[in-house]
């Protein structure tokens, strides 16, 4: 008999479980791949340690640029792959470890939950019965493959690719077509450009990364188009079959021969199969519904990290099942959607937080819009030759506080926390004004900017 | 006849004089040399840009960890000065057009205070006579020359130099002294170190890093030393010429052959031939004495920047100028101290707000004080192969809230400025646990500090 039992071990499983079992819970993870999910195998992680591997090579080509001569310069991919799958084995194991110090089973398995009833919830996982107090929901989520005509046969084949397994690419590719120009794609065309790939990306909309700020994401495509990644957007893909990606684009059809195709359209909550019909678990498009508290409709049963399809983002998750875990013993907490900083790490690297100009205006808010180069910074002057970042602010025109900031450049992975803290304080443009930013960084651009809304 | 007159166009002036020119007033600033002063001339600014160029070279050299394969490298030293100067250019000229839309006066001039009279304060400069209605002191400072013997005779010679000089030498040394292990030295003993120097720090204190909190500086000592800096503490340097530094340490006299000694002792405020005995101002040991609302013991003399003797950082500087405007212009406004950050930018980097154990045990507060890795980050793992980065947090037992921050590591300097924020808005520990970090960053560290407080 378990206080709590969690399904999935990803970032909002396992967060949740370290606290829940560092406040005493009696608590079991079932997980039937690797501690730490996507973000850690999969995801974030894994791309971050190619992404920085591609990174030096990249200084490789600019050295020129600031005084270092480079003879030449070649990158290992394989020993990269191998590399990133040291890293993650390393962090798996810290995370093991973070379960046994705060005493929390883990059971490698598939579960499944069985039933309700009168001591709780019980959950079968390889044949044995566990039976939880209370229940947390973090099955994550996995790539979304929609009926794309030859898809499924090319996924079998290896021509077609998610994120998972363009990770372990024996080679670099000739050429690789991105379908969906989201942040999976972005970031994998990126450290493919850099190592010397043809990349493609193909996408549905208009425009790149999603609902990121249009001016910064039209920034960030320029960059890499100028490095010769091809973007096409406003395309349907109409098939992935034969080595080779078509679309359809203004009424024309066109393929693009390929080495490999990697699919980033979305990811799709993981809900089905674990059972969740046998307590009644509400879902809506596939996800777990559930409030700012974390709790399902059904007393008892929560939920955290993309199985909700809420945000999507491992850092969310993390806060998610430390909402519930605050719920579960009664210390009252909810999660600001608001507040959410997201990244992508291209080099250069995008920002944001809260409003961009675009959702602002879709809600009709009375705002100021801001945006300045970040030459404004001596250091960005003296680390980027050619750079053209900027930060772009987003403030309430009544109340002169901060609802949203995205930021395209150095450091703005690094730099957006404190913008984050920022909106969620509702800190005002006078208050930012009087903290005294460090000198000569990036970041003091935002305070900066304040001195420029009218 | 103009609203405020200006002396010194450094961070404190210039930004001061931006401020106030676009606020309407009618400003002068006058400058003896080029717009930017210390910081971005001979500073901040040009270092960064030398810094930079041996952070790529660096990487040159530990490429292979990461799977990039260099066949050669080299830096152009040569080069990377030049660059160093159109960077520099191109700043000051920036500051020079952000006095021009600001519609504030230059003169270039060596200036002095002559009286005051009836209208205001009169300034000569260039033999011609200026009078403004308020005055604003922004003179700097300028490096700390003792007197060791031989020091006169060897800056004459060109075998010591100052922060100056030493930013235009045109070869690398085979062997550099460095008298004075503070933030300048550091970042200058880390540059020679990084291009081939065979670097000497000689500090007469027996630590580095001044007042940063001991367990980082330590760190960073140690990581130096393993890359062949030599570290001499706790010893008096007594004289400096015949291309070498002589030191007493522990009784014994030791001589170290050199090509060049830096001297980096310490800043002194630029208070003499000023003429600010002609009004009456209050100096204490040769700075000019200042509130928080940056006035002087003279009603209408205001003093911001490095010649108050408090800070001695430009982004002090910029503060205190804004504070000096704001309360020109009745908007009371002062600045607090407490939540200034601070950074050396060696490789890794160090950054501090607010408290450090020692100065918090010093004045008997009653604080946790939590030490964690940076290796709960997997960006940090991911982009650190051998790293030992930290962060540590101070904070008050009673109230639970972040009095200070140090940490060693990748983007520090670009981190701290929101853990400035915590110490300035008095965040709680549970606030901060509450706050979205970006995954994966470094600065999420600072999160899960908050839940290793007791």
């Amino acid at each position: 008999m378990y206080d709590l039992i969690i399904l999935g071990g990803g970032p909002a499983g396992y967060n949740a479980a370290e606290r829940a079992g560092t406040a005493g819970l009696k608590t079991l993870v079932i997980e039937e791949r690797a501690l730490g999910g996507v973000c850690l195998n999969e995801g974030c992680i894994p791309t971050k340690t190619l992404l920085y591997s591609a990174k030096i090579y990249d200084y490789a080509k600019h050295g020129a640029d600031y005084g270092v001569k480079f003879g030449s310069a070649e990158i290992d991919h394989a020993f990269v792959v191998e590399r990133k799958n040291k890293v993650v084995k390393q962090l798996v194991s810290g995370v093991g470890a973070k379960m046994k110090k705060a005493k929390v089973e883990v059971v490698k398995a598939t579960a499944s939950v069985k039933e309700r009833n009168s001591e709780g919830f019980v959950v079968v996982a390889d044949g044995k019965e566990y039976t939880g107090r209370q229940l947390l929901i973090c099955t994550g989520s996995s790539a979304a493959l929609p009926p794309i005509d030859g898809l499924k046969e090319s996924l079998e084949s290896g021509f077609a690719l998610t994120n998972r397994e363009v990770l372990d690419l024996k080679a670099i590719p000739e050429r690789i077509v991105v379908v969906g120009g989201g942040v999976i794609g972005l970031e994998m065309a990126s450290y493919f450009n850099s190592v010397g790939s043809k990349v493609f990306v193909v996408e549905m909309m208009n425009n790149i990364a999603g609902p990121v700020d249009r001016e910064i994401s039209t920034l960030l495509q320029k960059e890499y188009a100028k490095r010769g990644v091809e973007f096409i957007l406003g395309a349907k893909v109409t098939s992935i079959k034969n080595k080779a990606v078509t679309y359809e684009k203004d009424g024309k059809v066109v393929e693009i021969p390929a080495d490999y195709a990697l699919v980033s359209i979305g990811r799709r909550p993981r809900t089905a199969g674990i059972g969740l019909e046998n307590i009644g678990l509400k879902l809506e498009r596939g996800a777990i519904v559930t409030d700012e508290y974390g709790k399902t409709n059904v007393p008892g049963v929560y939920a955290a990290g993309d199985v909700n399809g809420k945000s999507m983002l491992a850092h969310t998750a993390y806060r998610e099942g430390e909402v519930c875990i605050n719920n579960i013993l009664g210390k009252k907490d909810r999660i600001n959607y608001n507040s959410i900083p997201s990244v992508i790490y291209t080099n250069p690297e995008v920002a944001s937080v809260g409003e961009t100009e675009e959702s602002a205006k879709a809600k009709g808010l009375d705002v100021n819009i801001e945006s300045i180069t970040l030459k404004y910074s001596g250091r960005y002057i003296a680390e980027n030759e050619h750079g053209n970042g900027i930060v772009k602010v987003i403030t309430d025109k009544k109340h002169n506080n901060i609802l949203g900031l995205t930021m395209i450049g150095s450091y703005a992975s690094e730099i957006i926390y404190g913008a984050a803290m920022m909106v969620e304080t509702e800190m005002r443009v006078s208050d930012i004004q009087k903290l005294v930013f460090p000198h000569p960084t990036v970041c003091e651009v935002i305070r900066e900017a304040m001195f420029e809304i009218k």
